[in-house]
């Protein structure tokens, strides 16, 4: 069981909130602490595109890198490569979608056009000795088509393979999948690709992303992304709600006996650092410390063992 | 199967933005036109206490009420009592907690206290040829208190239906319930009570909300308290969020091929009255019109049969 904590980046992207470098290295720095295997850090976009992380180099050098951790950046280009490079990531991630149409407002290319730009980024990427992800958003809803057919997923999926990565990363971007759907798409695609090269990123748009996140599993998957807080969202796919909050889905699996390694008192510590400086904290962030705690069942504050 | 819409009273009670009577009564209106079974309306609690709430009568007087739905107010005392006797409701609801701190902080009083409180605003609603709920809040768990045992809610639930209320709503407030606490708290309850004289209510600040609708369906409770948009939270059980939201409860049941007898396009119609004058519109509601169109599967607004 892995988590991949992408709060950092796909969480933070869309804060307008400024939040000064170092409360993210400190971020990065807590949440290396909570026993997540893998934490997507920042991306190497155009600060035009994505302003809050135009910091990535300087939180890249500024965290305390902890043994057994990964730590990745997303990266659209050449140019952004070269930044990935020269900030010392373990993993790169590239991105495409499912649909035309999402593809078109999300990174101004087609799928085809975004896969042949992805093609030199991700031979360089493994030349260097790093991991490639490949994320494919919009793989069961579009904001714009509607309903994605699986067999389209399938085929993106495919097409990123062929390109070498070594795990692909299926995004209900909208946060709109069923269960149903999330079970039809990996019965698809699990006789085609092994279930270690296979993350799941929910959004929990419609409420059923922890579910989405409990049937994965029970189909073999063991890769899932989550975003402490549930932070995040989509400017491109307007009015999803954040990713699936790691608290959550840490303490679903939990409940179903299943052990993550993960620490949500931890998870909580590294959340609170954030608080100060986001918006709609209470609304968009299950408040695992105004809660009970999990460990000793009092309110966290009051006689709780923390 | 009976959806219980809570919006315009659990949803609403802690809005801070001012929203017009008018639009309140067209709310109501055009919930009465989705296929709900009942919607509670408003509380006839002191304005001091719930400001938004206040308009309760005009509300009650202004909406055309349409055969076969149900219409409820909460009511705390005798005073409410002869409010909602004067707006001509059909069912009040009465409320209680399965944990005394939380009782003290929500209401004031002791659990036996309010029962007592309760006792002749029950009998005199009963004469009167009223139905009555009872709410058995923090039932799961408490944000002062920890964990609740399954055994004390089925004890205050036993003193509400001893005080003769038809219904009970049992509710997990803080919205931190896990499904095997929603198992075992029905196999302990169900042996005692009719599943048709109960009904679940619950917060989705875990995100397991909507599954938690799903497992109380499967244990065989047919009665679902949700909130249009995910509206609403509870300013005595900080960090939670909304109840569920009703459109991810009908999606949810639909895709298990249940018919709740709801129309998620009418749903939508009637969010969109509040739109408006909701403060973090995007961030708390499924966003059922920007999504692909249930019905059409194309985007709301563009292509879409709407």
């Amino acid at each position: 069981m892995k988590i991949v904590e992408v709060g950092p980046r796909d969480g933070l992207q869309n804060e307008t909130a400024a939040i000064p470098t170092e409360v993210k290295i400190a971020f990065v720095d807590a949440l290396s602490a909570t026993g997540v295997g893998e934490i997507e850090v920042t991306a190497f976009v155009s600060s035009r595109w994505l302003p809050q992380l135009s910091d990535g180099e300087a939180v890249l050098h500024g965290i305390t890198r902890r043994e057994g951790v990964v730590y990745s950046a997303l990266v659209p280009n050449e140019q952004g490569l070269d930044r990935a490079f020269s900030a010392r990531v373990d993993k790169i991630a590239v991105f495409t979608g499912a649909s035309e149409t999402f593809n078109q407002k999300n990174i101004n290319t087609s799928i085809a056009g975004s896969l042949q730009r992805f093609k030199p980024v991700i031979r360089r990427a493994l030349d260097a000795g790093l991991t490639v992800r490949g994320y494919v958003s919009s793989a069961f809803w579009c904001a714009y088509d509607g309903r994605i057919a699986p067999e389209a997923v399938v085929d993106v999926i495919a097409r990123l393979t062929d390109l070498g990565v070594d795990e692909v990363s299926v995004s209900d971007t909208v946060g709109k999948a069923s269960p149903q759907e999330v079970a039809k798409l990996l019965a698809l695609l699990l006789p085609r690709l092994p279930a270690d090269q296979i993350a799941m990123h929910f959004h929990d748009t419609h409420g059923r992303a922890v579910e989405n996140v409990l049937t994965s599993w029970r189909a073999g998957i063991r890769t899932f992304d989550a975003s402490v807080g549930g932070l995040g969202g989509c400017p491109y796919a307007p009015g999803a709600t954040g990713n699936v909050a790691t608290e959550a889905v840490v303490q679903a699996l939990n409940a179903e006996g299943l052990a993550t390694g993960v620490d949500v008192v931890q998870l909580a510590k590294a959340r609170k650092l954030l608080d100060a400086f986001m918006k709609d904290e209470l609304r968009t962030m299950p408040a695992a410390d105004s809660m009970a705690c999990e460990s000793c069942e009092y309110n966290r504050g009051e006689d709780c063992c923390l």
